[in-house]
Formats: structure tokens, C-alpha cells, sequence
């Protein structure tokens, strides 16, 4: 597998665009990616009680039987808690991006709206203005290309201060095959922030039952790992669209190749969650916490992001502070079995690595070694917490001036 | 029941005081609170799996039945993570106060270490410099008195910018009988933060099980309502101490009296639990939550101790941003069960009240208006659920730079 140049619109038959329609003052805000033959569509949503009408939309064509062709998605708006209008809405955006797709792209088959996939990120209660929203679509129709893939993924931003995307290719049964992801997201110093979306289009052939529970197995060990299970946003969204038109012949959990494409699939997301991280609110540091030893995988997971959730930690993290005091009471708060005196704790970066906890053991150590060490931007922390198997890790960032200053003042 | 000039030692039969010994560099640092004649006593302590010396050693006594004399606490220094050091460190801190107390205080009976309660507030995982702490306590038993109580509260703090103490007097069988409460604790912006500690003593006689049950109830009325169960600090403990000085006959919960003794009794813990928020690390403003109308008390409290643990809302809050989709999110993945689309949602401060949703419909409403009453320091948020007869209240405050630069420079 190797890491190529592209955007989401990579894989073959893929097309994409991003303009602004008018939502935000003067940012692309509105996207679309598209397939020019039906795809296998998998997704994961958001578990909170409040659903944006987009992902209720969402839900029944990922549940259903059918197949999308494109999936078209706002910033600016989250179109959530917005009643029957915003389903509505929801359904309008669907319906318009069929009747122009199917206007200006002879060379696709006809579709509805119930092939379209919807996305909306922004504020939440506010109704979307339809008129822009329909006028935008058109005209994001139009200019749809293999090209501008990159225009899609900035028009899906919001706080993000940079676009997250990836493409990789590698070889099956002889014949190149692509994975693309794009994804917008930036609010994950605390579990509870701003939407998460990430998209990952494919040109491999999948069957639906196991990319949907390969998505379920990647999430957990990405997405997950840099944040908390339960605690998400009204519209977090992933999607993932496979169109087959690599010619492979269908992939399924008992192909010889499918250790590949998940492999590579993992890595996709792997590398959307930790650019998300990266990207983190106002975040200067990003942190990554390797717990082993642990009685079993779970354990080990449930220790990890209870660090990287911790506030007391993250503070921590911003003032260069090897407070390694804090990190054994988030992992003593998290509910994890484990046994705190068997802890063996360092940090590292570029500049060493310095222990801090031996055996359940604090060591005296240089305390302007450690700080040369935090100084860093990326920050490494080791935990083993005994002689079991499980390890994980988690990603996080650190909580800072900016973050409070950004959220502070978000919406106005 | 009236609210009194006071300290730890108002109730009858109580002496305190507070001293600098040495662990901090020029503040206070050992408290000491003590009866001269046995208490009876309950505690609540920590959940979490890594517990400090001190709460191991208060938990024996509390759960045996013997009764206790003294508290005595240091701050600067948590004896966390300390290993068996730390649990000799504690029980060495016990006995030099029953050697001290027995020596100098001929007016009580004779105690041992068994009886005297430990707790320790601070850095974790520095072993205790005991003969800092053995000269400390020496000289903090020979200048304990009633007026000292004050010195006490100051003693106890840490990132405390006030000391939080309150006296209340009731009359029970035609006597005068008091409570009064101390605690440290200023690390409430998110649940898992620095300790909270928190001392009762009530000139009451009672028995034993009703105080520990009374004791439980109120703190998931108070204490609970302002961080999350579970996350909690290594070393977070309450303590009551009754001694019976006011010579009334022995309440328990089957008491006439008891309704005027429990209510005094929440009320100080109530009274401790919103100071300690007022004075939460960094805040610039208090947040009240009100939940109604839920379908039990349980659904109430989980609503809204959600919205007043979410960043995301502190956050706004502290941009005086009346960012209502944030409380909706919270309220979502908080796991209660509720129907969004019935929410009534209003701000109110002391400038007016403004109505953001009905019903579950946002309403447009006038954003200087809102902007007006965010910006007071006390702001009440009112959300009314639905139909139901479950009602709880949660305090926070907002989340602000000053937390920031509190947290990233603690330790050092």
C-alpha cells in the first residue's frame, strides 16, 4: 500500500466539487461527492438522543437495500433540532441534487433522492435557508470533477483550520485499487464537540454486510480512540461509498484479499482521526497514549481514552508539565480494572524519553529534562500496567487559550 | 434555622486551628479540628481506584465502630500514590496528633491514632516530608482554640482563592444546635479535577446510620450535582463529626426532630457545593441548571449534570453567547431518557428572563437582549422536559483562559 497524491475524488469513477453557496460570509460551504455508477454504501452516525434530520435521512439509505450515487453535504448549518422543517429540508437537498444530476450527467443512470446521502454541519436550531441551499446545488453540479476533490473538502470545514484528506492505492487480484477519505471535524479536545464528518470513497467492489462491519471494527479503534463511546455531536456522520470500478471481482470478510483492503481501510481512518486530532480546537501539542499490558483490549482502551479525555491532563500537556500524578487519576477514575501499583509510566518526544513511574514507583527525575522533552509538539505517553495483553491507543490534543477563546465565541 | 457568624468551631465542644508548617512556602498548609469529647462520625470518600493514604485510613474508621476525636489535615502535599510509605505517612500523621492532643489537652480523654481522621489535599506522588509535618502538627495542637476556626478553612486550601465555611444554628427540644461546614475545592470546571474536601461538625448527638445515610443522600444532592459520579480525585472526602454537646437526646431518622436537623444539614452542604463551584479554577460566572418536567428525579439530575459538565457550554457561557444547541447536544448524549422535541428552554440573570425554546421550536429571539442578561455573573438556565414530576438542580460555572493557565502550571 502506498500514499498517493489525491483527494476524495481519487478512486476511478469518482467525482467531487466544493463552492460557496452563500451559507458562510466568504468560506466553501457547500460540497459534493459523487460516483458515476451506483455504490455499496456503509455508515456509522452519531448515538445522541438530539439526530440532525441529515442523519435521519441518512440512516434509512444505509439501512435500506439500495445504493447511493453521491452524497452532498453543507457547512454553515447543521440543519439539527429543526423539526419537521429540517427533515424536510433534509429530503429537498437529496431530491435537488438527483433532478440536477440527472439533468447535467447523461452519462449516469437516472436516480432519486433516495440515493443521495445528506450531510450538514454548522449551527445548531437555525432553519437552512432552502433557496441558497438549491441554487448551490445546481451550480455544484455543474462544475463536478475529478479534480476538485480538494474544493470538497475545504467546503466541508468549519472551526477546522486545515482540510483532512488522504488517498492510498495498492493491488488486488492484479488491478489497482483506491481508498480516498476527507473529513471535517476539529472540536475533540473534550468528547462532547463540534461534528465530526468523514467520508471515504472506494473503487474496490465490497459486499455491504462486511464493509458495514468493517466500518463498525475501524471506528473503534479510530474515531473512538479520540473520543469518548456515547458522547457525540447531534451530526456526527461517517460514510463510505465503494463503486467497484476497479474491476475487482467482490470482496467479502472471507476473501484471501480482504486483509488488505481492511488493512489499508483502517489506515484511512487511522490517519483521518489523528489529523482531526491534530486539528483539535485551539490545540499546540498532539498527544498520543500507548497503554499495554492491560487484562484485555477493552481494558486497555477504556484507560487510554480516559487520559486523553482528561482536562486536568490536556492542561497539563499546554504548560509543558510532566504531571504524570494526573494521568494515574484519570486512569484510576475511568472504571477500568487494573492495578495501580503495577503502573510503569514515561513520556517522550523528538527531544528523549523520560521515565516517570517505575513499578508503581514515582522517580525522582530531572524535571528540566522532562520539560525539554514536553516542549515538543508531539508527545508520546507509555503505560504499561501490568503483565496482561491488551493494549491500545488513543489520540488527544492539548487544552489551551485558543480553545477557550474559539468556543467562546463560535457562534457569533 | 438561621445562618451564623462562624467557623468549624462554632458547634459546642469544638476547637481549631490552622498553621503554615512548611510543606507550602508561605501559606498555611495544617489544619487541625478537633472534639473534646468523642464524636460520632461519617465520611464519604473517593471512587476512585487510586485512593490516597488518608482516605484508606479514614474509610477503617469511618466503617468501624469506634469514634473519632480530631481531623487533621495538611494541603500541598496528597499523599497519593505513595505506596506503603504514604499509608505509614497517614497513620504516623494520626498518632502524632493523638500524642500531641493526649499531652497537651488534659481536659480529654485519652485517645490513640484509631481515632483521629487524616486527609490530605495537594501534589500526587511526593512522599510527605514528616518532619516538617510531625513539628506542624506539635505546634498546631498547642494553638488550637474556638477562634481558630478560620485559620483552619485557610489551612485546608489550595487553588482555593476563598476559604468556603459556613454556621448555621436550629433549635431542637428548646436547645440551640449548630452545624457547621468547611471545604476545599476549587477544580469543578470539568468532573475529574482536584480535590474536594469538605468537614461537618454538629454539636447534634446522632446516631451513627442515620448520619452516614442522611450523609450519602445529601451529597447526591449537592456534591454530585456540581462533578459526575465516578470521576473523582484520588483523595476527595467528606466528613461529619457529632459530638453531642448541645446535650439534646439522640437523633436518628425516626426522630420528630429529625426533618429540622436533615434540612440544615442539606442546607450546608448545599451552601459548600455552590461555593466551591463560585470558586471554580478560572470561573468568571456562576451557572445554575434547572431541570424539570423529566419522568423521574434520577432522568433530571443526569440532564442536567450533562449540560453543566459540557465545555462546550461552559465555553459559551463564558462568551456570554446564548448558544442553546450546545445545552440541546448536552442534554442528547447524556443517556437520559427524554423527548427533545417537548424541551422549554430560558436563560435568566438578574437583567430579565429570555425564552430560546418552546416546545422544542427555537424561537428567533432578540440576540442584544440575550447578550444583556449572559453577561451578568449568575446566570439560571431553566429547562422544562416534558410532562413529568422529576425536577433536579446542577451548578457550574463557565470555562474560561484563566482555567487554562491554572491547570498548565499547577504543579510547578
Amino acid at each position: 500500500m502506498k500514499i498517493i497524491e489525491g483527494s476524495i475524488a481519487t478512486p476511478k469513477g469518482f467525482l467531487a466539487n466544493g463552492i460557496a453557496c452563500g451559507l458562510k460570509r466568504h468560506k466553501k460551504d457547500l460540497a459534493l461527492v459523487l460516483s458515476t455508477t451506483p455504490c455499496t454504501v456503509a455508515g456509522a452516525f452519531t448515538t445522541n438522543l438530539v439526530k440532525a434530520a441529515p442523519v435521519l435521512w441518512d440512516k434509512k439509505i444505509v439501512e435500506s437495500d439500495g445504493s447511493a450515487f453521491a452524497v452532498v453535504v453543507n457547512s454553515g448549518n447543521a440543519n439539527a433540532y429543526t423539526g419537521e422543517q429540517g427533515l424536510s429540508d433534509a429530503r429537498r437537498m437529496a431530491e435537488c441534487t438527483a433532478v440536477s444530476l440527472n439533468k447535467e450527467k447523461k452519462l449516469l443512470p437516472e436516480m432519486g433522492a433516495e440515493n443521495v446521502l445528506v450531510c450538514s454541519t454548522g449551527v445548531i436550531g437555525v432553519p437552512l435557508p432552502m433557496d441558497i441551499v438549491e441554487k448551490g446545488i445546481a451550480r455544484c453540479v455543474k462544475g463536478v470533477k475529478r479534480e476538485n476533490g480538494h474544493d470538497a473538502a475545504e467546503a466541508i470545514c468549519t472551526t477546522d483550520t486545515h482540510t483532512k484528506e488522504i488517498a492510498v492505492e495498492f493491488a488486488i487480484q492484479g488491478k489497482k485499487v483506491h481508498i480516498s477519505g476527507m473529513a471535517k471535524g476539529s472540536g475533540m479536545i473534550h468528547p462532547n464537540m463540534a461534528t465530526m464528518l468523514s467520508f471515504i470513497t472506494t473503487d474496490a467492489k465490497v459486499e455491504k454486510e462486511s464493509l458495514q462491519k468493517l466500518l463498525g471494527s475501524s471506528i473503534t479503534e479510530t474515531y473512538n480512540m479520540v473520543s469518548v463511546d456515547g458522547d457525540t455531536s447531534t451530526n456526527d456522520t461517517v460514510l463510505v461509498l465503494a463503486n467497484g470500478q476497479s474491476q475487482i471481482s467482490e470482496l467479502d470478510e472471507t476473501s484471501p484479499d480482504w486483509p488488505t483492503f481492511a488493512d489499508a481501510f483502517l489506515y484511512v481512518h487511522t490517519f483521518i482521526a489523528k489529523e482531526i486530532v491534530r486539528d483539535g480546537e485551539g490545540a499546540s501539542k498532539f498527544i498520543e497514549v500507548h497503554v499495554s499490558g492491560a487484562k484485555d483490549k477493552a481494558t486497555a482502551r477504556t484507560l487510554a481514552k480516559s487520559v486523553i479525555s482528561s482536562s486536568l491532563v490536556k492542561a497539563a500537556f499546554f504548560g509543558s508539565d510532566a504531571n504524570w500524578g494526573r494521568i494515574l487519576c484519570a486512569m484510576g477514575y475511568s472504571g477500568a480494572d487494573f492495578d495501580p501499583s503495577q503502573v510503569t509510566l514515561s513520556f517522550s518526544s523528538s527531544k528523549g524519553e523520560i521515565r516517570v513511574v517505575d513499578a508503581g514507583k514515582p522517580i525522582i527525575f530531572d524535571e528540566y529534562r522532562a520539560k525539554t522533552i514536553l516542549l515538543e509538539k508531539e508527545i508520546h505517553v507509555e503505560a504499561n500496567v501490568g503483565p496482561g495483553s491488551g493494549e491500545a491507543t488513543a489520540w488527544g490534543c492539548d487544552l489551551t487559550y485558543e480553545y477557550v477563546r474559539i468556543n467562546g465565541d463560535y457562534r457569533s
